[in-house]
């Protein structure tokens, strides 16, 4: 049974509760820190992009086609479909010679029911990323999205080699995009990106590859998700000691590189609003991230206002939580 | 602990689960069924605006103001701000001489941005109820929203009596509307509904009261809730057999009045997909909704898809709890 990570509270009573579990590791896969099951399989979805991006830089796409960290960080990115994000989508699938319609993703609807282009989906720069590695491998750009084609393999083959988990053994779903849905425990996920964060027993090319996508994730936190969302403050408040992302139904990840730590972590329930704040708890455990940045005090501490705005509840990381990320090592730096 | 009632699966793993409680009690208070924690108060939030309603039907407001069906039905809503409920409440504030800015439960923001007004807001119904009520009392209509309120002390005092529970004894917040947030065990809430399935043993003025709401309720679904929510959709499947509201962070209510008897469920979480799914599981057992029903089964076997709008999972009630159902009466109308 996991424990209760985040609570909501409305007047003297917890309202509701998100149970989940989480893993701390070091790049060696030792568990510095967890609660929770950390070792029965979830789907990571989104939070492996950057595990699913390794392979463009790899196969000297991202070189081939002159990729900035702009591309390379939308290829890690779940992006709200903002002009500069779709148009930096658009320029790119030019420079490799293919339009949007190519995008397995489909096209999403707008929240005021306007239909959208596919470069608007927010897995439009992953599946542009795919698109580009296909085109450097040689492979056909059809069918790009399944698990039987050439870049779909060697991205499988990456996160197996990144997490150490023999993927043959775990279920492969579809996710939300079309592309394959990988399943991992969370020990081996946090392991994967503690390899990002600390790339130096990686073999070299992957090293390289891991740390030019670590770097553009932190230098373009804006192309990993948007205006106002919170990959984007809680990288930008980490002020290149961590990269993170979410995933679908409560999952998010870390890549604490000024410890050389990763985080994983899910929310049984898959809600999106007590990953955000758990991930915010971790990493302020960690040191890495600072409450009185307004951005991150939103996050571990949201207000739950009436619908005149006064705050009449709070959103936070539970009690025993907060207690207990005491035991995790503090970024001194 | 409460037990996983909900289950979102994605290719062959459980992706997602959402635990939570359910009662099932009859008129007289008896637990007919139960399964989780139903003695702990939570919020019921907006599902008790039947229970909340009751006072304007019998301080005889609903009668000097010539209120129909719609407006006690939009009395006990969480209405979508259509077109036609926005000028059913403005019509009915005319009534009472009163216009849209004395609600206080403020305007919401529409998904696109626009400014609304008040009579938009989901609870506008609720609160004319509330002013309609306070006319009548003599009451001055400012501050009705606050527990010290005539109207409110009324309220206060029929929940009280149609749960069984002092309420003295539970916490009272704020709800998201700025009216008060009343706590109560799922027992003695699904015991309130009950009463109004089965209303024989009530006083007669109470009797005739909830009669009088339970009809509206069934008369007017769309004014319930609105086009394609759930409440909307399990009223009119329910063909008169049955009454529902939903209440924020995934609590369910019913009055089965085939059978007598009153449901009440929380997820723990909160998740309003979760509720929607436990609560058509608990009336299909029951007997008065069918899955062959199209917007039945879009509850009880919810496809997730793809972008692309295949189905890659399916959310539904948990193994355990629809074996578990099978223990419950069931309607052989």
């Amino acid at each position: 049974m996991n424990p209760v990570l985040v609570e909501l509270t409305r007047g003297v009573l917890v309202e509701s509760r998100h149970r989940g579990a989480i893993a701390v590791a070091d790049a060696d896969g030792r568990l510095v820190w967890s609660c929770g099951d950390v070792g029965a399989p979830i789907y990571p979805r989104s939070a492996v992009k950057m595990l699913q991006a390794l392979a463009l830089v790899e196969t000297g796409a991202a070189d081939a086609y002159g990729l900035a960290d702009k591309e390379l960080a939308l290829a890690c990115a779940s992006h709200s479909g903002e002009p500069f994000h779709v148009e930096t989508v658009r320029a790119w699938l030019a420079r490799i010679g293919l339009g949007e319609e190519v995008l397995a993703c489909g096209a999403p609807t707008a929240p005021d029911g306007r239909p959208l282009t596919r470069a608007h989906h927010n897995c439009s720069g992953k599946h542009t990323g795919f698109l580009t590695a296909a085109r450097q491998l040689g492979a056909d750009p059809a069918g790009y999205q399944r698990p039987e084609h050439p870049v779909q393999q060697r991205v499988l083959a990456t996160i197996a080699e990144m997490s150490g988990v023999d993927l043959a053994s775990m279920p492969v779903a579809v996710d939300g995009c079309t592309a394959p849905a990988v399943a991992l425990p969370l020990g081996p996920l946090a392991t994967a990106f503690a390899r990002i964060a600390d790339p130096t027993r990686l073999p070299a090319e992957r090293a390289l590859a891991a740390q030019r996508l670590d770097a553009a994730v932190k230098a373009e936190p804006l192309y990993v998700a948007g205006t106002g969302r919170s990959c984007t403050a809680l990288i930008g408040a980490a002020a290149g000691a961590a990269s993170v992302k979410t995933g679908a139904e409560g999952v998010y990840v870390a890549a604490i590189s000024s410890l050389g730590l990763g985080v994983a972590l899910k929310i049984d329930d898959g809600a999106a609003r007590a990953s955000e704040a758990a991930i915010a708890a971790v990493m302020q455990a960690l040191g890495v991230v600072d409450a009185a940045d307004p951005a991150i005090h939103a996050l571990l501490q949201a207000d739950i206002p009436n619908s005149v705005g006064e705050a009449v509840g709070v959103r936070q990381a539970s009690g025993w939580l907060r207690a207990s990320l005491r035991d995790l090592p503090r970024n001194r730096a």
